[in-house]
């Protein structure tokens, strides 16, 4: 089992859908890879940052999973991240119609000597400069690195994201995403393309069209688990990275055929995402479950 | 081998991309179908009707590939069914600048004995009154009826495309029209709702996201092949369905672990369809390229 570093956004959401409205609930990047990556036995360390208005009920429940919280840094006369988003009836459009940087926006994470040495280190969605503090302060020899980004990054830090982007080894992207980085306008020309910018790996998640891997001379494809019902999409990106990345701290070997499996269980632990609002479903999962699923999605797409 | 029967248009196609007009060129559903089905030996018979404009080459390149082209009636004074069709940038929008029925309007297909004991029956995209007076003719105990069909006859002639759907065992149809066609919001339901319609099998197909097989108990995903460089879409859905049922044709027992290959089959087909103008691709195809992608695919999509 490889020691695991998660940094990114411990937060507050609030999400509009069409149906419903969660309220104030249990939100951020750290949170979404951290609950899914705990179903792998992943030992994973999170590195975020909270205000004293966070719920003590919320740290509790990520310690309960399994997580070490001891590097989410409270500051007691700060707010916590806050962020609120509304979904339309095309699950595929968002609008953002807040986000309160608030305790966020003077992060400044130090390692402990304990963090520094992990070999699984996911940089989850978080401004580029504050990932590559982070990364500089790692320092084991056979480390793998896993970077989720989003265009934001790509809009308002294009510089600080491209050097991190150079630094990593696998990085983890959406489609539309993975066309901007790369300038190109099709998803092989744009892998192509971001492979040359460092990473030995590429994946591109298509949502309900599955995800893509790529690196100079394999590819792999693979659908979505086909969700009947989708309650909220929020989270779902960051719960197929903390899938890829807690199936990854499993295995010695990082291979090819073993990339390809990451990639099927972080395809699984997103299906289990959208099936409820917030983490509400990723709360209540069991491995029992994940494995049933993953037995299930392989009879689905086994010929 | 199974002795199939392919109706459907065979017809001059005028096809406008982004970057080339096609001029007056071989087209038509069962064109496609028949060209796609032969590259798995199907001993298959076209039925269909053409003017006495269309090309005798035509015809032979045809028969060149193993086709019956005896039931493709010639009528000397009448014209070839004719259509044009513009592409735009995003190739899932498409423009008909024009169609001319031609001597498809007074199409009424009388089978030969041989025809009418086919034991695969391929309903390509028709009008669904044609489909039925095909279908109404043949006798074979242990036939397997593919039906085809598109929106246009879901808005035009509903209860009429309705009465063939009751009547077949497999629907191949895209997914907008399924949602059209019954009424419901997700795909797994629009294929529960067609499911009760007749057909025992339903074949979801979404383009360059792949395609799905649904009956009442089982399912089955599959992304598309990833095709490079599009050049035109045209006749991918029929060259789909050829393959499917060229695939079908040379087995025994129609089960579901051999409709999941014969779904593979029509998605490697299909995408070598959309790599050239027209049946450009198709004509130049054998069956060492087709295996070889197949083997390729499914290295792709392995795990």
């Amino acid at each position: 089992m490889k020691k695991t570093l998660i940094v990114g956004t411990v937060a507050f959401d609030e999400i509009e859908t069409p149906q419903e409205n969660s309220g104030k609930i249990l939100g951020g990047a750290a949170t979404y890879i951290g609950l899914s990556s705990a179903l792998f036995n992943s030992k994973a360390s999170i590195i975020s940052i909270v205000g004293g208005d966070f719920d003590q009920k919320y740290l509790d429940l990520l310690k309960s999973k399994g997580l070490n919280t001891d590097s989410i840094e409270i500051i007691s006369k700060g707010k916590t991240f806050y962020w609120k988003g509304k979904y339309h009836k095309d699950w595929n459009k968002r609008d953002t119609l807040s986000t309160q940087l608030n305790v966020l926006a003077d992060f400044n994470p130090v390692l402990t000597k304990q963090d520094s040495s992990s070999e699984i280190i996911v940089l989850g969605n978080l401004h580029p400069a504050v990932q590559n503090i982070v990364l500089n302060q790692t320092n084991s020899d056979n480390k793998c690195v896993i970077l989720d980004t989003m265009n934001f990054w790509m809009d308002n830090s294009l510089e600080e994201l491209l050097n991190v982007i150079k630094k990593v080894n696998i990085i983890i992207i959406n489609d539309e995403e993975a066309l901007q980085l790369s300038g190109k306008d099709t998803l092989f020309n744009a892998a192509e393309e971001i492979l040359k910018m460092g990473p030995k790996h590429v994946v591109i998640k298509k949502g309900e069209h599955g995800a893509m891997l790529f690196n100079k001379s394999e590819f792999f494809t693979i659908p979505a688990y086909p969700v009947k019902k989708v309650i909220d999409p929020t989270g779902a990106g960051d719960t197929f990275a903390g899938g890829f990345s807690g199936f990854l701290s499993q295995k010695n070997d990082l291979d090819f055929e073993t990339l390809k499996l990451a990639v099927v269980h972080g395809t699984v632990m997103a299906s289990f995402c959208v099936e409820g609002f917030g983490t509400f479903q990723m709360e209540k999962l069991n491995k029992e479950t994940v494995e049933k699923r993953f037995k299930e999605f392989k009879k689905y797409t086994r010929y």
